[in-house]
């Protein structure tokens, strides 16, 4: 019998990575988050996923990282940006990190683990298209397990829990073709950056979306703007 | 110019560290956390300490940790364990553990760090009274370094948030003539877990305070029932 706590944000990586999670163990715990961004779309998703996929339990956690956190995607004020090509925005950071984001939802993850008797934790980062996310990064991901092994009873008592990032070094096109593979609902995902009734098409999450689905010669079965 | 973003719980260690920052430090900005914890009396003193000090800003962030964590703090049903000897209870891990409680709390230092630019984090974790919990340790918090090192933009830009707890290998005794050095109002502090009009005298908490008191022969300018 093993167990996982998946982070569940609703998006396409995240979808994915729930159904690898449900593949490899016998229960799967779904974790949502509800930290002001700027709409509750992908909240929705990550409810109808969790359904989906038969979830032992889905929590869904209302945390105020957005009180202390800077960033274009919790605040109202700051545009989030526009890019005519997908090779412009991987050189930097983005504005659309926020600080301490995946140590925050983690924790939070380690925590409700610990508390479940989980083995495993999975997340959905990979570094293909945000090259500029520090938390994104495998080497942070292996700094967090050595963290999390030596600040639990678990780890303390020798028996970790495994973060498991199954998806990390996939580009766009291999994580749908894996999600095809274990017969992901495309069309229960979300990934754009605003909270349209349809899908921009145009921010920095549904471009690199898009172009996944494009090099794979498919169709995605989300509705686009226009 | 020097800042700092300091973790207040509104009891005697934390308020001490407080003071240390304060010394060494332009600016304070101090971070007190609701989790569910059984009363509000922490909370309270720790607004108190926050104007006593003058901090830039004072954030208290109620924080959903008791949906996700179990534990004899923030659990009404579980009873919190009462000693006769302080010597008892040094050997296991307590049952007030509560998993991931300290990754979480850091987690969102860090985000408030990094988004008002504060130079350092100020813990007040020691290890003399409770060896048991393992997010108390200086190897975890070293662990803790190097995550956030690697997992924020600050880090990668190599200007790392540094972690400080100037109070970790003090004993209780320690800590609060280190307080008296600095002139710490200790009346506004409050250690006990119960919520109480008094202090209940009997907690792991009150007996680790009145002995370190005890020790120097002074007297605990708290009132305590009894």
């Amino acid at each position: 019998m093993s167990s996982a706590v998946v982070l569940l944000s609703g998006g396409l990586d995240s979808c994915v990575t729930l159904a690898i999670a449900k593949q490899e163990n016998d229960e799967v715990y779904a974790l949502t988050f509800d930290y002001g961004q700027r709409h509750e779309k992908e909240v929705e998703s990550a409810k109808r996923l969790a359904e989906h996929f038969g979830v032992k339990k889905h929590m869904i956690l209302r945390i105020p990282l957005e009180e202390v956190a800077e960033s274009a995607l919790t605040r109202e004020e700051e545009p989030i940006p526009e890019h005519g090509t997908v090779e412009e925005m991987t050189i930097t950071i983005p504005p659309t990190y926020v600080p301490g984001r995946n140590i925050v939802l983690l924790s939070y993850a380690l925590s409700w683990a610990e508390s479940v008797h989980a083995d495993f934790i999975y997340i959905g980062a990979h570094t293909q298209d945000y090259s500029g996310y520090p938390d994104c990064r495998p080497e942070f991901l292996k700094a967090f397990q050595n963290m999390a092994n030596l600040g639990t009873r678990r780890g303390a008592e020798g028996r970790q829990i495994e973060l498991k990032y199954p998806i990390i070094n996939m580009a766009k096109s291999e994580i749908i073709s894996k999600g095809r593979e274990l017969e992901v609902p495309f069309e229960l995902t979300w990934s754009c950056y605003e909270g349209g009734e349809k899908a921009c098409g145009k921010c920095d999450s549904c471009m690199f979306r898009l172009k996944g689905f494009e090099e794979l010669g498919l169709e995605d079965p989300l509705e686009y703007e226009s």
